[in-house]
């Protein structure tokens, strides 16, 4: 497996910035995201990034795409469950595969939304993050997604493809596009429990028994991502002016570290977290 | 006279972003510089300013000045020397006028090199900072421009019209482009100090006595410029995570707040200076 120098997470344009950093000070880069960042994509126009008056969040997306092209960085599409600090590098545990990195710069962006009361407690008892990642587990089995974006549905359609059953709660106003067999359920959950050996998906209206829970966020809290790790009121990452977080060799920037949460204060100390990070594989 | 609510003293990537953040908050700005950055043209070529693969200073600065531009965001031409601290605003000493603000965003840069000898202290006891500032007090009476970079002929020039005599001290290689009557002295400057009542340029070489030394270069040091500022190891201002000094309603942004010394990093750092001032001014 290849060791790479410095992983980046997230592809906003923290990460970007930061792989950008990392890739000119010649440092080997692996940087992980599911495409180019969907929320900022979303961005109708940003008037604060000098240089880039006015521009759609479509077209800031495109030219930073074109500038990690120009680098040749390329984009590695997955989603990322946990990380551990194991001593002298990072285990990456990736939907795909598990990624093996010295350094690590974590620019997942902000979390929206509290986690669901029981969900942290059920998190490896019924309850996951990552459908590629704990499908087998449910093969011929009950699953239930609580998704918080479009793009989940592309998990509900491969777990439909494993699972006996698939229930699928949007926590969006889209009308969601999914293959027959996945039961859309539009009612507002508010809860996920445990009664009889099974655990429930809690709604406004009902509780729906299934054998486990996928619970499918834009980005997941910093905390669960990476055991061990600072937190500021339990939500952000604590960072200093490098950007250097409690654990050594992790670094992170952009909207994770807590606000201002703008394009240009995430590119910024995406280049900040980079140079900290040369600096600590040149200290090694 | 007119009190801004945010003064940006530099126009740089940091002042610029920190412009263009206030205004989009609908704070009346004051952006003061002497053009745009100097130093930032001459880069040759910047890889990591997310968006502009490969673009030159040159270029880099249009872009920056065009945003500006279209915002409708002027930068008044002049040449800081001094901020105080009045209580509920700040007095900036400029060249051509004194102007007032209820906040102060600091983006003036990197001062390269240390202070002569003797000139920190002959300041304002003959030694000056700002031509414009204090030329009459030279009226028919000899002078000495110790001068950091070609735009500071100006100044000499400025000189040379209002002082019986001018000396002219090139720290920098290209030939100076100046009137006959200033004596052009390439001579490498080591100290500055008193005799007879007289200031002298004392150089490897010789000693020159004049009535004034104008030292002049592009920022000069921010202990200097705000009196009472907290600095890190004497030359950086020190600055929390918000971009925060230790005197309320002044921040600052970019290089002034230390390495590294990046585009991206200053123009991030910009915009959360911005942002902090918007909240100081809305806790007022």
């Amino acid at each position: 497996m290849p060791r790479y120098d410095i992983a980046v997470i997230g592809t906003g344009p923290g990460g970007v910035s930061a792989a950008i950093t990392a890739k000119i000070r010649n440092k080997s880069v692996l940087l992980i995201g599911t495409g180019m960042s969907s929320k900022m994509v979303k961005a109708h126009a940003i008037f604060n990034y000098p240089g880039f008056p006015g521009i759609s969040g479509q077209d800031l997306a495109n030219a930073l795409k074109a500038h990690l092209d120009s680098m040749e960085i390329p984009i590695t599409e997955d989603r990322v469950a946990s990380i551990y600090a194991m001593g002298d590098y990072f285990a990456i545990q990736g939907g795909r595969e598990i990624y093996e990195s010295t350094t690590v710069i974590l620019s997942t962006g902000v979390v929206a939304g509290k986690p669901l009361p029981g969900e942290e407690q059920l998190l490896g008892r019924g309850v996951s993050y990552c459908a590629t990642c704990d499908a087998p587990l449910y093969r011929n089995k009950a699953t239930a997604v609580v998704g918080y974006s479009r793009s989940e549905e592309a998990e509900a359609r491969f777990l439909s493809e494993v699972c006996s059953e698939v229930l699928y709660f949007p926590m969006y106003r889209d009308e969601p596009e999914l293959p027959e067999s996945v039961r859309v359920i539009r009612e507002a959950v508010i809860a996920i429990d445990e009664q009889d050996g099974k655990r429930r998906v809690v709604t406004r209206e009902d509780a729906y028994p299934v054998d486990g829970v996928f619970v499918l966020r834009e980005s997941i809290s910093p905390g669960q991502l990476v055991p061990g790790l600072e937190l500021v009121d339990g939500t952000f990452i604590k960072v200093d002016r490098l950007m250097t977080t409690s654990i050594p060799g992790c670094f992170a920037c952009g909207d994770v570290t807590g606000q201002p949460f703008q394009y240009i204060k995430a590119a910024g100390e995406g280049n900040v977290a980079a140079l900290s990070a040369v600096a600590y594989l040149d200290r090694k």
